[in-house]
């Protein structure tokens, strides 16, 4: 999508062809910066530090990941190693191992000299279906956005966290809608949650949506429950982090609230996510391990000064303690629908397994 | 309550028998600064500012506002003008224009010499009122805290906002069931609510939990829900800004999203307040004005910089719009009970109306 008025994606192959070239998220919105990666473990920190994020995103970039480490050490042992490191990583988004996974599988049976070569093709594979995922994602969802009745305003969106092109390769998983309704001309506002404690939400959801010229008005997290008892919001959409075979979904960190506040005042609630998402072994989302990530991301926080540099500002009193839980799960109950690059499906295992056409009956499949 | 071991108030008429001192709740928890406050339109800016805040501490405030206002120009016209600049002031707490017009009427039959007088003592009178019915609630929400069974690990309350002795004259209310419970030698922890746009709960919460030595914890408004999914919530604890005739709630926005989790997950809801809370004309909290802050509350946030100073820092991307809703509504079906100088009353209009002995007739006071 747009920066500044050119196309770019999340993450590419630079013109070197060994660097793996992503946009530096940390400094967003204030700076608009590349970071390279060109080893395992600049890409771990990258993953860990969030420079690269969205469960989606750091799927692709754990692709390349393991092209990287294979490209030092082409070995089982190192392969196998760089699995287990990415996957170590960062423990809630499913997207990452299925990623690391796949690209292990299909350069395992490769001879060692191929296997660089083979896990960048793979890598680049994950990403062109990243983009087409997102993409039909946006197709269903603006169809959806184009069925409702809002007597001629504009539709009124909430979304949570971010879950635009900067979560994915491109498009997007809950915003990716709303660029396709953008595109189709419907008329349209989005509430951005400003997301606490990182704020991808005040900080990259509402700076893509400026890039695109899409109207939106950032809230504190809190606001949401208000606006929705206000009539104030058609449609809620967010991302997801795992969805679990019966529907449950495990997203960022207030994510339940919202949707709790939408069942509340009957304001449908989409999730919206491609199948790299889906953890179809898991009966339930409440076996998924949550991160619990550094209490100074609650602490303090990031913004730019009154001198136009990045400082971090500490919020808390010295001797206060702080916890930094990054997900929670949303019970299928209280979620609308599913939509995916297949369709819309609704939050439970018939309707999800129908869609991907694995049969209801499927109760766990082979990792 | 302490201040490093010492025993302050938050409003109290200094030395000099004219100034009104107030702890400056602008540079907490980073700085602990005081501020005097000679004159209506100095008291006005110290409100408007939120160098003062919390419902029952703008009313004492606004108690002592009117005074200073006499003290100038005792005339009635100056009176009614006071109180008219007063309640237009802040919006949503009741609390506000309830002091503002208990002074003015207390004084309106005086000639003009004492009223300045009058209006102190009677603000003074206000606050000693404010002190005892917050020690009460803390009386009766501590036997409230004390039935809970919890397995002899210390009992775990989430609150939002600061409803504590900083957002009153002292003891707080939905934080003095704490302290008392606390002084009965009970054992507790605290998940202290941040509460974006202005962090009252990790400025101002963390800071006097921990003057007072209680075990506390900051965590994102985004938290709660998860943790009450957890079972790592006994109860929740809330101040108010206004509370309806029917026991609707009008508190700092985002309190509904917490509510609404802790019905989802069987933990009891409390909102703790004093009679001047209520505003028994009010058939539901719904018609209440919620009061709309400057959008850079939500833009930008001031922290402690790395050379020490307060320091503001931006957020969002230049060119996004945002909004600042500064409280909710709660409906009554979502609390438990209501705390109050009196006794613990259900979120209806008879259990509330008999506990002040009104009637469970009585639709509507007069002003």
């Amino acid at each position: 999508m747009n920066v500044n008025g050119q196309a770019y994606r999340t993450i590419w192959l630079a013109d070197d062809g060994i660097s793996v070239r992503v946009i530096d998220q940390r400094r967003l919105p204030h700076e608009f910066t590349t970071l390279d990666l060109r080893t395992l473990d600049e890409a771990l920190i990258a993953i860990k530090e969030m420079a690269v994020r969205g469960a989606p995103l750091i799927g692709a970039t754990a692709a390349f990941a393991v092209a990287l480490a294979l490209r030092a050490d082409p070995s089982d042992a190192a392969l196998a190693a760089s699995v287990d490191r990415l996957v170590a990583c960062r423990p809630t988004a499913v997207n990452l191992a299925w990623a690391a996974r796949t690209v292990a599988s299909q350069v395992m049976r490769l001879p060692t000299k191929q296997r660089w070569a083979g896990a960048l093709a793979e890598a680049q594979r994950i990403c062109e279906d990243d983009v087409s995922c997102c993409r039909a994602i946006g197709a269903h969802g603006a169809d959806l956005l184009a069925s409702l009745d809002t007597g001629g305003r504009p539709i009124q969106i909430l979304t949570h966290c971010n879950a635009g092109w900067l979560a994915t390769v491109d498009w997007g998983t809950a915003l990716s809608p709303i660029y396709v309704a953008q595109q189709r001309g419907l008329s349209l506002h989005v509430w951005v949650d400003e997301t606490r404690p990182r704020n991808q939400g005040a900080a990259l959801t509402a700076w893509e949506l400026g890039q695109q010229g899409i109207p939106h008005t950032v809230i504190a997290d809190n606001a949401g429950g208000y606006l929705m008892r206000q009539g104030r919001v058609d449609l809620c959409i967010v991302g997801a982090d795992r969805v679990a075979g019966n529907g449950d979904v495990c997203n960022k960190i207030g994510t339940y609230l919202k949707a709790l506040a939408a069942f509340d005042n009957r304001v449908p609630f989409y999730v919206a996510m491609p199948h790299s998402t889906i953890d179809w072994n898991l009966s339930c989302a409440d076996h998924i391990t949550i991160e619990q990530r550094d209490p100074d991301e609650v602490r303090s926080i990031v913004g730019l000064d009154a001198n136009g540099k990045l400082s971090r500002v500490q919020l808390t009193p010295p001797g206060s303690a702080a916890a930094n839980f990054a997900f929670d799960v949303t019970p299928a109950r209280l979620v609308t629908g599913l939509i995916t690059e297949r369709g819309i499906a609704r939050a439970t295992r018939e309707s999800l397994a129908g869609l991907y056409g694995i049969g209801s009956a499927v109760k766990a499949l082979p990792q």
